[in-house]
C-alpha cells in the first residue's frame, strides 16, 4: 500500500500498516504542505499498489489535503488500487462526496466535528472495498468489515456496543440534521475564514498553503513568539485554551480548533482574549 | 493455542484465534459442564501449547470454571504456557487472584459486575505476557500490549480514549470500594444461592453442575416448560425482564442475571413475579 505522509496522523497510518505487518510505501510532504495529486500520479505509475491511505484533514498541521483531485488521479491511473481515507477531524464539518469521489473507505471518530464525548468511531465502506476484504485472509474479529457488515445489515452488533453512545448520537444527528448540513459546512467555513484572516491581521500566517487550509482546525505560525503556555494559562482564567502545536511544530505553531458545536461568537470570543493577552506581552 | 470451549463465548474466542490467524485446538467439554483440570493436563501432556484461553465465568450456561485449579494445572504441566483469561462476566463480582494463581492475561468489560455503560474494556498483564508479546511480529497498533503499557506507565493512552466511561468508571470504584471487595463478592454469592436455591424449590435446577455454578449469572433448566417470552411480556409490566437461553438453550434454560449493582431485593422482586405468573400457568 502507498500512505500519504504530511503530519501526525497520517505518519500514524503508516505506523499501524506497518505494525499490521502490511508493505507500505510513504508518499511524503513537508508538515505544513499538502500531498500533490502530480506526485500520487507519479507514484501509482511507478508501482502497483493495492490501496492508498490519505488523511483527508490533517489535524496536526492545519491542512487539508485535496481529497477529490487525489481520489481522481487514483481513479484515472490505477483504477484498481482502494483509496483509503482518515476524516477523522472533518466529516460532519466538511462536505465530503464519498460516493461521487469513489472513496473506498472512510472512518471518522465521536469527538471531532460530530461533538460527542469520545469513544465511537464511524465508517463508510464501499462495495469493492467489502468485495476485496472476503480475498483476505486473518482478518481477524474486532475489525472484520464482513462480519460488522453482515450484523449492520440486521441492525445489529457482532459485540455489545458503547450504548450510552449510541443514544448520544442519536440526539446529536437530530441537531445536525435540524441545523442542516450545507449550514453546518458554512459554519465551518465562516469559522476558519474568521480565523486564518485574524492571524494575518496580527502578523502571523496558517501553516497550511492558502487553498489547503482546514476548515476545522487552524494551525498558525507563531510569528509573534508568543509563550503559548502562558496564554493558555490567561485563556484557562476564562473557560478556554487553545493547543499547541504537534510534536517538532510545539511552540513554532500553534492551534485554534473551530469545529463541531463551536459556534463563531466561542471564536470572536477567543480571538478577542488572545488580543488582549498580546497586549500586554 | 488451546481453546477451551464449553459455551458461546469461549467458542467464539476460539474463533477470534482462528480469524486471527493463530493455529488453535479446541478442548471441549459439553455446554454446562466446565472444562476439567484432568482433561486440561491431558491435553497439555500431549502437545505444547504457546498460550490456553479459558473463559472464566460462561454468560451462556452460567457455568464457572474452576480456573484456579486450570491455572495450576497449567503452571505444574507445561509452565511456560501462556494463562489467557476471559472474565467478562466475573470481575468485579467474585475473586480472581491474578497474581497468586499466575493468571497472565485477564480481561473484562464495562457493563457486568463493574455496573457501568458498555464501551470500554479492562485488562490486566503480567510481566511475562509483556515479555513474550515483544517477540510477537506483526502486532498491530491499536491491540498492541506494549504500546498501551508504554502510555499506562506515563499515565496516558496512545489513542483518544472513551473519557466519559472514565469519568464514570472514577465514580463507580469509589462505590466499590465504599461497599468493600468482600462485601461485594459475598453479595453476589448471596444472590447466587437464592436463585439456585428457589430454582431447586419450584421444580427447576441449574444447567451447570454443583460446585461450579456462576456467582453472577444463573442459568436455569426450564423443567417447568415456562413460556419464556410470555414471562418475559408479564415481567416488563413491572418494570423487569430475563434473559432466554443462548442459542441451542433458547428455551430450554433461561437465564437470571445477579451481578453488578443488583441487589437482594431486586432478586426477591424478580422471583415473587415469577411465581405469579408461574400460578397462572
Amino acid at each position: 500500500m502507498l500512505s500519504c505522509v504530511n503530519g501526525a496522523f497520517s505518519e500514524r497510518w503508516y505506523q499501524v500498516a506497518v505494525t499490521n505487518g502490511k508493505q507500505a510505501d510513504r508518499l511524503e510532504a513537508e508538515w505544513g504542505d499538502i500531498i500533490t495529486p502530480d506526485k500520487m500520479a507519479d507514484a501509482l505509475k511507478a508501482k502497483s499498489y493495492e490501496a492508498v491511505t490519505i488523511v483527508h484533514n490533517e489535524t496536526s498541521t492545519g491542512v487539508e489535503n485535496p481529497l477529490k483531485e487525489l481520489a481522481a488521479v487514483v481513479h484515472d491511473v490505477s483504477p484498481n488500487t482502494l483509496i483509503l481515507v482518515d476524516a477523522v477531524s472533518s466529516m460532519g464539518g466538511v462536505k465530503i462526496e464519498t460516493d461521487a469521489w469513489g472513496v473506498d473507505f472512510i472512518l471518522t471518530s465521536s469527538q471531532k466535528c460530530f461533538a460527542m464525548p469520545p469513544g465511537m468511531s464511524f465508517a463508510a465502506v464501499s462495495d469493492r472495498a467489502l468485495e476485496r476484504a472476503e480475498k483476505v485472509e486473518n482478518r481477524g474479529w474486532y475489525f472484520d468489515l464482513l462480519r460488522l457488515e453482515k450484523h449492520r445489515i440486521k441492525n445489529s452488533t457482532p459485540m455489545t456496543p458503547t450504548m450510552s453512545l449510541i443514544w448520544a448520537l442519536d440526539v446529536q444527528l437530530d441537531k445536525m440534521l435540524a441545523e442542516g448540513l450545507d449550514n453546518r459546512f458554512a459554519r465551518h467555513q465562516a469559522m476558519a475564514e474568521r480565523v486564518q484572516s485574524w492571524a494575518v491581521e496580527h502578523g502571523m500566517e496558517p501553516l497550511a498553503p492558502q487553498g489547503y487550509r482546514s476548515k476545522t482546525v487552524s494551525t498558525i505560525k507563531n510569528l509573534r513568539g508568543v509563550d503559548i503556555a502562558a496564554l493558555n494559562k490567561f485563556l484557562l482564567t476564562k473557560g478556554m485554551r487553545l493547543s499547541n502545536g504537534y510534536g517538532d511544530l510545539k511552540n513554532k505553531t500553534f492551534r485554534i480548533a473551530h469545529m463541531g458545536e463551536t459556534k463563531m461568537h466561542h471564536v470572536d470570543e477567543l480571538l478577542e482574549a488572545f488580543e488582549a493577552f498580546m497586549e500586554n506581552m
